[in-house]
């Protein structure tokens, strides 16, 4: 009985000016076929039908996911009042689904990821969810084989064979590193023993409440609250009121790390966090210049460029290299690539100036 | 007598996306307050009534020259059927002019050039039209003191005093040099006694018909021939017909450096050939980061960066320097300052294909 709930609360500050906040990037194509949410629910639709699927996000994005979802069933939309992190999240939700349906498997995923080998990604995530009917007790990561010494993410250390599911091999957590520096992340890279940890979980609903329970009773407490109310008319009035006291929490923190059974699959997903344009580049193939031109694009002696612009507007270059350019027509990016972190900055100055505030 | 004669026929490739097929650069605000024609003929206004003012135009861009300039008077207008240089032009206004006011002085200007002390400018133009009328068989060029070892104009040699007109001194020229490398172009401005040639002419179109017809009897000879009908309704037609099959050469090869009677005037005009967005930094004033912004832009740690873009688009940049960025609404351009020259290749691009030819 494998539930999926795809989360699609996030605001992508640094994928500015596409990702805006009344579209955030999940809602925008950025790397694939459709939007990044249709495209996560595609990539799952040949595992679960859309009765099985639920999204989870905040107020001001309901209308979007049933525009760009039609098929989503009527309240299988998880309204969470305020971004509280992916702790509170993944305690809702399991909350949520393990009231109506007790024992039931959680499949947890971003809405956000890129997935160049969706048939892999689909393997491991049955794999996972049969793993979790022989094992409960265990929090299972779809990992990724690193591909490059990423500092950006997180990692996680293969220990032993805690069993096999076909040909899938299901390994024993025993290390967690959040962004290691240049060095370490080389070494993570070469040794072959460690994973990207790409916040996609596999999970009995049960076991992630009780370890809230035991590591995070201060979600737990509110979660209890809002439990009661699970299978009633009165749940999204619990949420509203107890969910934005809860504290902001990666899941990670609040329970994987602490937990003493953890387990990692692990496939060559060709998985990308599209966090910031520069991400684009680790998941999409350039020409040979090494560009990334979406869009009517003129280069003259252009390289490393990521270029997108609407579809009718000509973007010309000329001698440049490593920038980032991107237009949505009421406004313009340039950003040098290497510093793409830096958007952050500008929706900063945007937020703090009412006649800019539009362009948030 | 003086009448001035303002050159509108360019096209200002390197400006592109601003400067366009229909729409060239000097009907374009760039770097003043109106459109550079019409800043042109406001600074020539407190020196001749609009009664003694001629614009050279192509056919293509009469309607712009009477929406910009509705006081200049009904057939003041000069046409060329084709783009010829400023040999031809010159010569064409000249016989029009001579035809008409035999024994004017004609002040030839062009319509994109940037003057920021339009007092000095009238002081000098004025005292060379006085200066023609004593010494008529000289062509005065209005010098600019070089501020800069700029590689890209034209450089005279000031040799002894040929006249006084009130606090001018009139020089006779003694040396033309086009574009030299950067140690001649540092000698000639530290020497004090080279001038940047601003290309704006003041002389007798006697004179000037005179030269061509003794170092350019191809151009003189169709020059007779439309002559025969300047004061006749036949004018344009023979426009039409003799104009297109001159050569195509720039007034100095063809007449300026074969004189032997060549005059300049010298002023800090903080004059500026604007040819290409570079350039636009040698005449305004940058602010403290060396960023020369306008529309609404952020920047974040951006520097030496000459940015503009429509009223209501922003524009966002991150830790880049040394770059043009200019946004037309309909194309962008991206090009690295140090390459300015190159926008040239993004037109030849656009006009080798059917599908961008629109954005030209």
């Amino acid at each position: 009985m494998l539930k999926v709930v795809i989360r699609a609360g996030g605001i992508g500050t640094r994928l500015w000016p596409l990702s805006r906040k009344g579209r955030p990037k999940q809602f925008q194509a950025l790397a694939g076929r459709g939007t990044m949410l249709q495209d996560t629910f595609s990539r799952i639709a040949p595992v679960v039908g859309p009765e099985d699927v639920w999204v989870s996000t905040g107020p001001g994005m309901v209308g979007l996911v049933r525009e760009q979802l039609p098929v989503l069933p009527e309240g299988h939309l998880i309204v969470e009042p305020a971004l509280r992190n992916t702790g509170p999240a993944v305690a809702l939700e399991c909350a949520l689904l393990e009231a109506r349906w007790p024992g039931c498997t959680v499949a947890s995923l971003g809405s956000d990821h890129y997935v160049g080998r969706p048939d892999d990604f689909r393997r491991l995530l049955s794999a996972a969810a049969e793993a979790a009917e022989d094992h409960p007790e265990y929090l299972y990561l779809l990992g990724v084989r690193p591909t490059r010494p990423e500092t950006g993410y997180g990692y996680v250390g293969k220990g032993d064979e805690l069993c096999r599911v076909g040909e899938e091999t299901v390994w024993r957590v025993t290390e967690f590193t959040e962004k290691p520096d240049l060095e370490r992340a080389r070494q993570y890279t070469e040794s072959g023993r460690y994973l990207w940890n790409a916040n996609m979980f596999v999970w009995k609903a049960r076991t992630v409440l009780d370890l809230f329970a035991r590591h995070a009773p201060e979600i737990y407490g509110r979660l209890l609250l809002i439990g009661e109310a699970a299978v009633s008319v009165g749940w999204q009035a619990a949420v509203d009121r107890e969910y934005p006291a809860m504290p902001s929490i990666a899941v990670d923190h609040a329970i994987i790390e602490p937990a003493a059974h953890v387990a990692a699959l692990e496939g060559d997903l060709n998985w990308g966090d599209v966090g910031s344009w520069a991400a684009l580049a680790d998941v999409l193939e350039a020409d040979e210049e090494g560009n990334l031109l979406s869009g009517r694009v003129v280069a003259v002696d252009g390289r490393n460029l990521i270029v997108r612009g609407p579809a009718e507007k000509l973007i010309a270059l000329v001698g440049v290299e490593d920038l980032v350019v991107v237009d949505t027509g009421d406004a313009l990016l340039v950003c040098r690539r290497d510093q793409a972190q830096r958007v952050r900055e500008i929706v900063d100055r945007l937020g703090g100036d009412p006649e800019l505030e539009r362009y948030l």
